[in-house]
């Protein structure tokens, strides 16, 4: 597969003398508003891993001006001008794809008035607050209002866009602006119709996993060297790269400085090391792209089922693979003696334990975690679609965790409070989640596949080997180095040779999870 | 005298309502144009502190973008306009002071093409790099050419701003906007002829200070906790700040968020203790600038000399006291034992050698330093005028380090090739180095004489019982909190009752190291 996309790419390459010079100029905004957003990132970052905790007043400003100066920048009638100009120019593939990119950001941003803009952003600060006082208190009720309010403003927001589609469609765009809802829901569904049953069968099943094998306490200074030493052997690039701490892991940057955030839990080090991984994989993506498309749409990700799907990939099919543990297992050990005893099989089991009986997301395993989001994007669709009304949310919410996770929330913390997702009104976000892991296990296979056409070792023989250099390869020849270049589906064809869908991942969990279960679907 | 300052504002302080509207309009842009310039200073001290090295390429092109931004915000049409509009508005004294600072920002920054600062910045950089190959190389010639043309394009640049001004004090002014450079030449002469006499008379002295008492090795984490108690105990916020390490230890950030870098060498504890404290004196003077002012020219420092006066103050005035190491030397012992011998006198001798036949700036005493100044206040100031030629400058420099500091460099490396700024570009700021720290004596003085005629102990005798907060108050009171509310003579001379003079200084040093070095001039 990577061999057509690179025939075509060849076929296709921009001659950069040949380019009009309203691409050129086109590209010259775009690399000074992506310079602006960077710049925001980098006082983001700062912000939340090294910024004393005085410094908001400076840096909400220094960031509240940026914003409308990089808004500014992509709104400026020059921009328009010159789009409109490149309308029927004579472009290559590669520079249409770049002005298709430009143009929607550019439409989009130039559809919605600033003031709607201002009036979200204070929306949001407000419903925020609201929203972790409520958590705390338990009181659904105290944030109903803020949440009617995001609701009616992000549909105002996406009739601004295009008053005649459904609003939710418009408002996954934001997220995933080259992934058809049609798609999207298709993978859901596909998702759901595999794991409720998948799930109720484990729940049935006699099968305990070895659970224990990393109790105890594991000091977090060697938590830490362990992540580092998982990083460089998974090939992080620290020359453009570090590792930190921060409350929430994540992932910053751009392809020439991409940054890694972890946690660490004494009682708890897979969770940080899984973390670590899928942050890795997420940089390793950002890393990936060309650098001399630095600022330009080809040197930016794809969206955000896209950068997901780097991450668990790297988290789930790598980190959770029994080859990994080959491979690892001993230098964990060497960490931490107290698991000295602990075979492969039991790092395995330990790490793709299911726990049915869990209410929170962010705490879910592998396989349960799609059943969480499916909760939030039917909820949230039918929120904004005006089929759902906010005083009805905790009911619904709690009737179909029993229909899907076969257990019922006590209480509104514990069920509809727990995501700040909404508060900041980011309705369409979660489902990139579950999507991610879908097309994850889609590139993996094709990755698997393609190894498997080489001479030499499989994939999996390679990971058990700690080698892994021909699994970023084939990463980077098929998805990193495209940038923005496809449409998701698109990438997701060329890479695998087949349309996105969620069929290689209800194969690999059926597989993985029927194994170590001993159930079958 | 604090007093007198405080009247006279209480009765122009500024009634918001009372502002004229283009006041406000005016306010507001210069809060966005700060809030990039301070975004850009994030960025910058990310690069020299936290960025990992391939980051370079995004971060030229981020900085880049920001400063553009930042000159087109404060050049825009508008700023002019409600400048214009101004001009004879009915103000009070502090929004008047506002105004003239803008102003002088706006009218500089809209004289000089945008083309010529490119040109600038272009030669900067390809004199920086020529500048490190020749001082490693130790090849003059090399640099010269580079040289030459800064010279010539600051000299196309002053032109710019004013034809019919001495160019040397238009390009002092960049740094030093608010002191006339007769008086900052009257305050450098001054300096040469007490410290050329009283230096010669050192040398002539019998007297050996107690040279070897911090001789030895010093575990870099251990001199960083002291550096910590060190700021600690001298009453740095930790809140509104960091310490960091880095190759040149700087200070960089707002009102709210103030950090210090310093850097550490096993070999010379007293170096980083020095430095950090050094830079202690720019943050506390940050961090007391008025919050509310933050991004206006009231909540902004005055220039160059007025900062350096701050972080010398604290370095000299305090860091290089007796009573400072009555305080500290026990702290110092506890965590190097090694020093357990040491008495106060020692430390003091210590702190205050003085090093005649040291060539390196950047190694200086505080009192040889002012020399070293004056031998490139003058080269610059030559070249600049078109008194001096490139090709002379470095028997013109080794001719002045004979006279002065009774040395001659034999290599122009440890000669006029050791420092970096005038690869910069950067003619006119050495002297502001001596500047800060005639100011500094003076100030200081002041303090003593306020704290003095006070009930309780006097200002050393607070400073050996480890109690900062008068000084701090002194300094909030008569500087910090008025940003650049007064020019920096006025500001002087309101804190202190006199003219900004060397008087202060030359009576410190003579009475100290006639004192160290049993001498009298």
């Amino acid at each position: 597969m990577s061999d057509s996309a690179d025939t075509t790419d060849a076929s296709e390459a921009a001659d950069p003398a040949a380019a009009p010079d309203a691409y050129e100029a086109l590209l010259d905004r775009a690399r000074r508003w992506n310079a602006v957003s960077s710049a925001s990132g980098v006082l983001s970052w700062d912000q939340q891993v090294m910024m004393p905790e005085g410094g908001t007043p400076a840096r909400s400003k220094q960031l509240s001006v940026l914003s409308s100066l990089q808004h500014d920048l992509l709104t400026a009638p020059e921009t328009g001008e010159l789009l409109a100009e490149l309308a029927d120019a004579d472009l290559t593939a590669e520079q249409s794809a770049a002005v298709r990119e430009i143009r929607r950001q550019y439409e989009r941003a130039d559809a919605v008035p600033r003031d709607l803009v201002e009036r979200i952003s204070e929306a949001s600060t407000e419903a925020l607050g609201a929203w972790e006082q409520a958590k705390a208190a338990d009181d659904f009720e105290a944030f109903a209002p803020h949440l009617e309010r995001n609701v009616e403003l992000k549909r105002e927001y996406a009739a601004h866009i295009d008053p005649d589609r459904d609003p939710y469609a418009v408002l996954f765009e934001e997220y995933e602006p080259c992934l058809p809802l049609e798609r999207a829901e298709a993978v859901l569904e596909e998702l759901r119709e595999t794991l409720v049953p998948l799930l109720d069968a484990i729940r049935a099943s006699d099968t305990d996993l070895a659970g224990d094998t990393f109790e105890g306490s594991f000091a977090t200074e060697t938590q830490e060297e362990l992540a580092r030493e998982a990083l460089d052997r998974l090939g992080y690039d620290f020359d453009r790269g570090r590792l930190d701490v921060s409350s929430h892991p994540f992932t910053s940057g751009n392809q020439f400085d991409c940054r890694i955030t972890t946690r660490f839990d004494e009682s708890d080090p897979l969770s940080a090391l899984g973390s670590t991984i899928h942050e890795f994989g997420h940089a390793l993506y950002t890393l990936g792209l060309p650098d001399e498309q630095y600022g330009t749409p080809l040197g930016e990700p794809r969206d955000l089922s896209v950068h997901e799907s780097q991450s668990r990939l790297w988290e789930n099919h790598v980190g959770r693979s029994r080859a990994f543990w080959d491979h690892f297992l001993p230098t964990f050990q060497d960490r931490f003696p107290s698991t000295a005893d602990a075979s492969v099989g039991d790092a395995y089991e330990a790490v793709n334990q299911v726990h049915p009986d869990n209410l929170i997301r962010v705490e879910a395993d592998e396989l349960t975690y799609h059943l969480h989001i499916l909760v939030r994007f039917e909820i949230e669709r039918d929120l904004i679609r005006g089929d759902l009304d906010v005083a009805d949310v905790p009911e619904t919410w709690n009737d179909l965790y029993e229909r899907y996770l076969g257990v019922r929330p006590e209480t509104d913390a514990e069920g509809c409070l727990q995501d700040i997702h909404w508060s900041h009104g980011n309705f369409g976000y979660f489902p990139t989640y579950s999507l991610g892991s879908a097309m994850a296990a889609q590139l993996y296979a094709a990755a698997e596949a393609d190894v498997a056409a080489m001479d030499g070792p499989s994939l999996d023989e390679r990971i058990a080997a700690g080698e892994f250099d021909a699994l970023h390869d084939w990463l980077a020849e098929n998805v990193h180095r495209h940038g923005s270049r496809y449409e998701t589906n698109e990438l997701v064809k060329r890479a695998t040779g087949e349309d996105f869908s969620a069929a290689a991942f209800t194969d690999y969990v059926e597989s993985k999870y029927g194994e170590l279960y001993d159930v079958s679907v």
